[in-house]
């Protein structure tokens, strides 16, 4: 785990603090922490944290997210755990009597990004697990963070909550290609080494007269030649089925076809 | 919760199903469950449980996810837990000695949401805490789903692993704007209103002499209007700046000016 440091202290820097206000259970504490890390990110604050603090539960639950733990910084009121940011985020159910933007994880993200390239410090209120934020809390925020989720079901675990905002925080950056091809010491197959194939394959299908009825032949060989095409093959992969077939119609035990 | 059951009905017809291989703490299959039911899906499914079945840890993890624990089904192999589907991922690292296209789970909802719009039925794979998938498991799927996290911590908790695909399936349809106005029974302000406020306040402001020195009130005109004209006000809101002016020229106790 020797780049978890380093990325701690790039993330202090980068990306939203995470502030719990009255977290219960230090389980949902130490997944918080976890799920931070998995974006990259460690500034976590708590405000009045039932079970006080440190909580070996969260510890454990944080299943070596270490780094998080450690610099967490405990604070009597909201307002003093935000008195150093420009700008917060409440991530709650909108509120019914307060006119405050509303976005989603997912553009506030992009827009945290923004905030913070511009040289602003930047976090997020999470409420505790049993009533979640108090509408006092909420009316300190910029704006609020609402995850679209099912409305027949939409309370979050608290460590999901923090997640869902976190993963987001961290695929607003990410340049992972949606798709891609499997790496390793292969290449996809040029069309020449595929047709090749298919023509080996075929004269070995004319051999043991499973073309034979010369009408159905042409169909029959585009019907099977689709088959591997839509594969995707990899190089290596039609060196495979090459094999396959060499010993398909290799001659058995007496040595003779 | 009424509307759970109809979710849930609704679910198992239209998402995937969300497989758990060997997991170990009921707590862990508690929150999947509580996931699921947050993205509106229904069909859980576990592949020898360490602790048996039904989980009372599971039950009470789930929040009132109920429909999802009622409905678990539990089989003695991954070939069996997804003998019905057509189509499976595997939530795991990519793999290094398998060729297999490799999805960020952003994409594989979107891909999902396709299949079953084609009439398939689709699973996804999960690992159990400690070792995540094996490797005949994840040959059995026809693609990886990998999340973009921090490579120096990017091992995700098992219920976070289950939040991120059903999360990233609700998205995937979910037509929420990514920023909203806020609700209720006011509308934005009109520029009429804002302009006739913006007069009322400097003609106060001129009469208690704070804009006296003519040469720097257009410039401390422009100035106090940019506040009011950044804060995006809402109707209600600029009748609530009226009622302050009002409140602030008032004559005080004595009744004159």
């Amino acid at each position: 785990m020797a780049g978890t440091d380093k990325t701690r202290a790039e993330s202090i820097a980068d990306g939203p603090a995470v502030i719990l206000v009255e977290p219960q259970m230090g389980e949902n504490i130490g997944m918080a922490s976890r799920a931070m890390l998995n974006a990259g990110l460690g500034d976590l604050r708590l405000v009045r944290p039932r079970d006080g603090w440190p909580n070996p539960k969260a510890r454990s639950s944080a299943s070596g997210a270490d780094a998080v733990i450690d610099g967490v910084r405990v604070f009597e009121s909201t307002e003093a755990a935000i008195a150093d940011l420009t700008r917060v985020y409440a991530a709650t159910a909108r509120p019914r009597d307060m006119i405050k933007p509303v976005l989603t994880p997912r553009r506030g993200a992009v827009e945290m990004r923004s905030a913070i390239g511009g040289g602003e410090k930047v976090g997020v209120l999470f409420g505790g697990e049993r009533a979640g934020l108090e509408n006092d809390d909420i009316a300190l925020a910029d704006t609020v963070l609402q995850a679209p989720l099912n409305p027949a079901f939409s309370s979050l675990n608290l460590g999901h909550a923090v997640l869902i905002v976190t993963y987001e925080w961290y695929q607003s950056a990410d340049e992972t290609p949606p798709a891609q091809l499997p790496e390793g010491r292969t290449r996809p197959a040029t069309k020449d080494e595929l047709v090749n194939f298919f023509e080996r394959l075929e004269s070995a299908l004319d051999n043991c007269g499973f073309l034979h009825v010369l009408e159905k032949r042409p169909i029959m060989v585009r019907n099977i030649r689709s088959i591997f095409q839509r594969a995707n093959l990899m190089e290596q992969e039609v060196r495979t089925l090459h094999g396959i077939v060499s010993c398909l119609t290799r001659p058995q035990s007496d040595g003779k076809p």
